[in-house]
């Protein structure tokens, strides 16, 4: 294995890191709050870090799937764990396992939280706790792909790695220009959000914050009510934009390019917005007896399957008290997720597509049992790798869903709060139902189950697989042994 | 579509139907019920309609998969149809839906009930109610194919829809006489159990219905508290011969031919002993503080892993009340069930085998991309096609699993009893958690998800596949199209 590009690529994401931690400094300085200092501190080790390993360039830049993923995995462990520091420091979180949570939940666009007061927190916490979210749904290592000159070999396992869904698709040919393109897609739909958000009467602070919550469908507020306490057109402006985060972003590339028919007959795009129009629509129909005005009904419909949906985990009610039908189906879009290529969670869309085609061609060769089928995606044939990809990482998704339930099992807490305490790390999600619904928080569990739940949301962001590798024997065995070798060497 | 053997097979199984119906009135003659003329008429019926679909044979007996599966699906809705005519003549059970409902649960051997008062039922009614279990734990048409001369064509098909499990391991070229077999080891286990059963002291009643419900891994008792009023040496006989019925039918018949170590050494069978001991050790040890004595909890842990695992489910005690881990390792087993080639149901522990190691064979890839890997079982590679048709299975298994939670959620039932009615009834269980718990019945759902859950229960005891066969069109306009002609010829 190529240990010294491993290396080389995380001293690069301390060093973005140790750059993203000036932004709460920033914040600090304008709030004037001395939490401020633990921040610039963390940086300054992030910086100094980064630095040093990234003093010797790698012998060589060839870069495979295996690579891609280890780099990966690691990346996401390291920030989460510089990116608690600060929390840990400050004393606003006192326990180290609560900051890591907090972080990790934070980086993967959980948005699960151990908080029972979020607004007990300084600004400068409050802001880089949202802006975690921010840096987290686009991924690292994309942004690392779009600005630093990484030659050579295929970088295009790094990104593979990092973006959701069962294939990527590259906007461009380059990887570098589809990295940027996605950034400036990301960054220009985050402007226009913050834009409607101060026309709303919002001031900057919230603004950004729930902006980046909505943009990397995290779900941190910085109210202790999530985002009931706004008004509706901000409801509504969150709703849209949560939605729209949740489309694959190829959508926008070809909105762009004014390639309107191609853009509108992406066979993902129309079915995640089929699933979202019924789901409301069965949803608002079954809670008008119980909420007051339709215009509030038709809104709080919206609003949560939007955001469980794109796994962001805002909330605006307590959708707890819901009748059980509107409840199921929030569990069912919850599963499904949004769009690959979306900054959404969950199984995603077009996963999900590939497996109902799988189930349509095992009924038909029970029918014609000599037809060769293949299964189709937007016309085009779906190659027999990602479908196996596709069934295979269901198959995982659920194994590890169970193995997780019975982990957190041992704190007894009921079911309900157990299964869907995995379902919404796994998924980064955040909320779940009862223990841990919305006007709950994940403090309770025990220092175990938070480390579960931990890997859960990494797991859950990374498509499971890169993370899973690291607890592969062979690997660690080739980290060391490469470790050796560059001791021996020195 | 060969239209004319489906016929035919149809009208066998109604006269087999016929038969087994005399055993009912047998028991009421015996117990001197008068409604054991209800069941004489229905076995006339029965015997009738069989003889008039069996009096012209059909042109041909090529079968093929299509055929086996559309035959099966069939004759198991008409069996439950015609098993279900005595309940509701004689007004015991007095709406036809409950009727069905409580004769497809016995016929499937999932051993849900409606039924508040079991006790109240005849003694007739109580032995055919049992009996079901019996019959549809080796199935209808294996037993078709040990007697009747169904000569020509690939009879194989139609014991492959009927018999549980990713692949059906013939135990002797000869279909028939695997068949043969098969009923041989069932007849052979249950008659030891009825022995055991009598040597506790049970009268031949007692012995003869417990004894159907474990060998069908059913789970319809005679008594209210089903197994919980027995002698703890009637529950250690129930728990043992329950994991036995749930051991692959080719371990006996290894044993039988002294292949001692062929036998042992079947990774299925060795995965389902390390799964129950391995369960049934945590349970003991997480329960122990709560019961009474240390062989108490034992029995207790061994019954309800047995029970869950077989699916059988009968019940000993309230589990419901059982710590947070028990009772997640109890859905644990629900889901995998027992072994391919058993009586019991749910996934099948050879499935779970194939799909482990499907992501291990993934991980392997990321590892080393470029080697060619095979899925391997009891050291012989598993074909593609299994594999492919065991990671469709478990994905159809989901889908239909959250579209009948989703349907059955219109009753505005809790989640955890919306979900494992589902999960108890696509399984074959029998009893879930809650409001389904064992102490608790079906009854009161509605209409409609009582046929959400009877199509449930079909589905998963035909493996999935034969069923959704029956919705689609294609099926329906050859059946149709091949009636017309007839009528034609007329």
């Amino acid at each position: 294995m190529n240990n010294s590009v491993i290396r080389y690529i995380l001293g690069c994401v301390l060093k973005i890191e140790s750059i993203l931690l000036l932004f709460p400094c920033l914040t600090a300085v304008i709030y004037r709050e001395t939490e401020g200092f633990y921040y610039l501190l963390t940086a300054f080790v992030c910086g100094v870090l980064g630095i040093l390993l990234t003093q010797k360039k790698p012998a060589s830049f060839v870069f495979y799937l295996k690579e891609g993923s280890i780099a990966t995995a690691l990346s996401w462990i390291i920030i989460s764990i510089f990116g608690a520091a600060p929390f840990f420091l400050t004393g606003e979180i006192p326990s180290f396992t609560d900051a890591l949570f907090e972080t990790v939940s934070g980086f993967t666009t959980t948005g699960a939280s151990i908080l029972n007061d979020v607004e007990a927190l300084s600004q400068c916490s409050l802001f880089w706790r949202s802006f975690t979210h921010w840096i987290g749904g686009m991924g690292v290592l994309v942004f690392l792909l779009a600005i630093i000159p990484l030659s050579g070999g295929s970088q295009f396992n790094l990104m593979r790695a990092e973006s959701p869904g069962p294939s990527v698709g590259k906007l461009v040919p380059k990887i570098k220009t589809t990295a940027r393109l996605l950034y400036v897609i990301y960054f220009g739909l985050t402007l226009i959000q913050i834009v409607f958000m101060i026309a709303g009467g919002l001031d900057l602070f919230n603004a950004l914050t729930i902006t980046f919550g909505t943009a990397g469908t995290g779900g941190f507020g910085v109210e202790n009510s999530s985002i009931g306490g706004y008004s509706p057109y901000i409801q509504w402006v969150v709703a849209i934009f949560m939605f729209l985060f949740g489309v694959n972003f190829n959508v926008y590339y070809l909105l762009i390019y004014r390639k309107w028919r191609k853009a509108l007959s992406i066979e993902e795009v129309r079915t995640y917005f089929i699933i979202v129009i019924v789901s409301t629509g069965i949803i608002f129909f079954n809670i008008s007896g119980t909420i007051l005005s339709v215009s509030d009904a038709l809104r709080h419909a919206f609003f949560q399957v939007s955001t469980l949906m794109t796994s962001t985990g805002f909330s605006t009610t307590d959708y707890n008290v819901w009748p059980q039908t509107s409840k199921t189906i929030l569990i069912m879009v919850m599963f499904i997720g949004a769009c690959a290529g979306s900054t959404g969670g969950g199984i995603k869309v077009s996963r999900i597509i590939i497996l109902v085609k799988s189930i349509k061609k095992e009924l038909t060769s029970y029918i014609h049992p000599k037809s060769i089928i293949k299964i189709k995606m937007d016309g085009k044939p779906v190659e027999h790798d990602v479908v196996r990809a596709t069934n295979v990482y269901f198959i995982t998704f659920t194994i590890i869903f169970s193995l997780s339930a019975f982990a957190i099992s041992f704190d007894d807490k009921d079911l309900v709060t157990n299964f869907t305490a995995v379902l919404a790390t796994i998924n980064n999600m955040g909320p779940g139902l009862e223990g841990v619904g919305p006007a709950q928080n994940f403090g309770s569990f025990s220092i175990f189950s938070k480390y579960v739940l931990m890997f859960d949301m990494l797991a859950g962001r990374l498509e499971l697989f890169p993370l899973l590798l690291l607890f592969h024997p062979s690997i660690w065995k080739e980290l060391l042994t490469r470790k050796k070798s560059v001791a021996r060497r020195n």
